[in-house]
């Protein structure tokens, strides 16, 4: 099977990105329906936040590192897009007033400045509840061990432990009169967005019922990858335009955020990032060629434009 | 056993509903532990919101369910904490200045006054994944599959198709033209109050793995007792001033909120909240005398004063 696989890996990576947010956006649309009734607003609200648009990267790894273990599509799915609605809810309370304050999210209006501040805080809250809904229903995995780890894995990274904690870090960073140094700005990233890509990365493995060593390892990778991906995006918030990331960029500086690029400079910036790049593909030796896009997807993570 | 309970319901039920408050409490401490580290402004908040104040009546309904069938207090305890984290998030989000503009709540400041307001979206969103994070731990529950459960069922008292679906039709309701209807006002009150109500009655239930008759027969006096519970405080809102409640009173009418109060009138809402509380007492028929301060407590709902 292995052997058949021909194009080379950038081309296959992205194929395979496709082919999963194409997925993973037919199962959104699937478990945030259409509006319906009096409330329906909420759920237009929820699928405006959650569904098209974005690179699918937590999705992908769920789907990814569940392949390893020979889960079935559906199931993966599943957790993918329970996943996405996670990191979706995020980022509508993000974009926030009383936080970011941004208009611009994966090229369209912010949620509240689409729909208003209330259906935002709501929709988020909505999203969230969601999540770990779909996570635990039966549909997810037939044994209830499964689903049980799955939820207190999701909830440990996006509680006050994991992104909540991140968050906080970064709104007093940003209040703070003394910048954040390497070790700090380090831990809040880790904490922000590293804790949700190390449990999707692990989510399969969770699913698959791998042994311990194997999700050991693809917890590490998603941890390092994770890590990479936010040198990435701050360097290319430091260098790219709105129109190739389809966000505002430019705001980090302009806001004094703590971000690596600001404290080491770009170039030395990009070499940290090309080693933890290095060092998340170094964790996926013991899974051989199977893991061959995942190592791409680190590859990826430092090359990409948007 | 049962013949020792010597004082009249009212009074047994008082000491059992600060019994419990104070457990509940002492519960919240340790799951939400003391600030700590660079991000601990994050737990203070959370503490501030969840610790302390507060009937305690979705906790004591965990409580009290669980105690029908043999569920260790500790186990108990855990869940009962989990949803009153929930009801707190949903209490700080609902104050937020676009939500309800609300300064008081329990008798000190609301969060976002006490805080800010990012600190106030954070400490919410964090409550509700600490919530699932608390259900999910194996000390909750030896039985993943009873995990599993009680994370299932409070997503979705508290998701799209329950609380959230009911604080957006509240919303669209307030922004509307014309008034709700009686069968509107109980459904945007089942939905934005009664689900998570009715989840806390029935939560003792799946802890204790209760017979399927059983469980229902709980869910339904949750859902009635619910019910009742909120007509008692459209009530009291109409009737009470802010020092007996500990909130701003009048702010119903004075917002031109949908209730029942405002459409039945006083009297005709006080009758049906009446046959309410005797319905959900109906309910407990088939549990005996064990379930006498539940029974006490669907006639407190309607008696209270705050």
């Amino acid at each position: 099977m292995d052997g058949a696989r021909a194009p080379a890996p950038a081309e296959a990576l992205r194929a395979a990105l496709a082919e999963a947010a194409g997925e993973i956006d037919q199962a959104l649309d699937v478990l945030i329906p259409p509006p319906e009734g009096p409330e329906g607003r909420l759920f237009e609200a929820m699928r405006y936040a959650a569904i098209g648009g974005g690179k699918r990267l937590r999705g992908f790894l769920v789907l990814e590192g569940a392949r390893q273990f020979g889960v079935a599509r559906e199931a993966a799915l599943r957790t993918a897009a329970a996943i996405e609605m996670l990191h979706a809810y995020s980022l509508v309370h993000d974009d926030l007033p009383c936080m970011d304050d941004d208009d611009l999210r994966r090229g369209k209006p912010t949620l509240h400045k689409a729909f208003d501040e209330a259906t935002a805080v709501l929709a988020g809250d909505a999203l969230q509840a969601h999540a770990f809904h779909v996570l635990a229903e039966p549909d997810t995995h037939p044994d209830p061990a499964v689903r049980a780890e799955l939820c207190r894995c999701l909830a440990r990274a996006a509680g006050p432990r994991g992104m909540c904690a991140g968050q906080m870090l970064d709104m007093l960073a940003e209040a703070a009169a003394e910048p954040l140094e390497e070790a700090e700005i380090g831990r809040l990233q880790l904490l922000k967005t590293g804790k949700l890509i190390e449990f999707a990365a692990e989510a399969g493995a969770i699913l698959g019922k791998a042994p311990g060593p194997l999700r050991l390892a693809l917890a590490a990778y998603g941890r390092d990858l994770g890590a990479a991906f936010q040198i990435a995006d701050d360097l290319l918030d430091a260098t790219a335009s709105a129109e190739e990331t389809g966000k505002r960029t430019g705001k980090d500086a302009a806001a004094g955020k703590a971000t690596l690029v600001g404290l080491l400079g770009i170039a030395r910036a990009r070499a940290h990032a090309e080693r933890l790049a290095a060092q998340a593909a170094g964790h996926l030796d013991a899974l051989g060629e199977r893991a061959d896009l995942l190592r791409a997807l680190a590859a990826y993570a430092i090359a990409r434009r948007s």
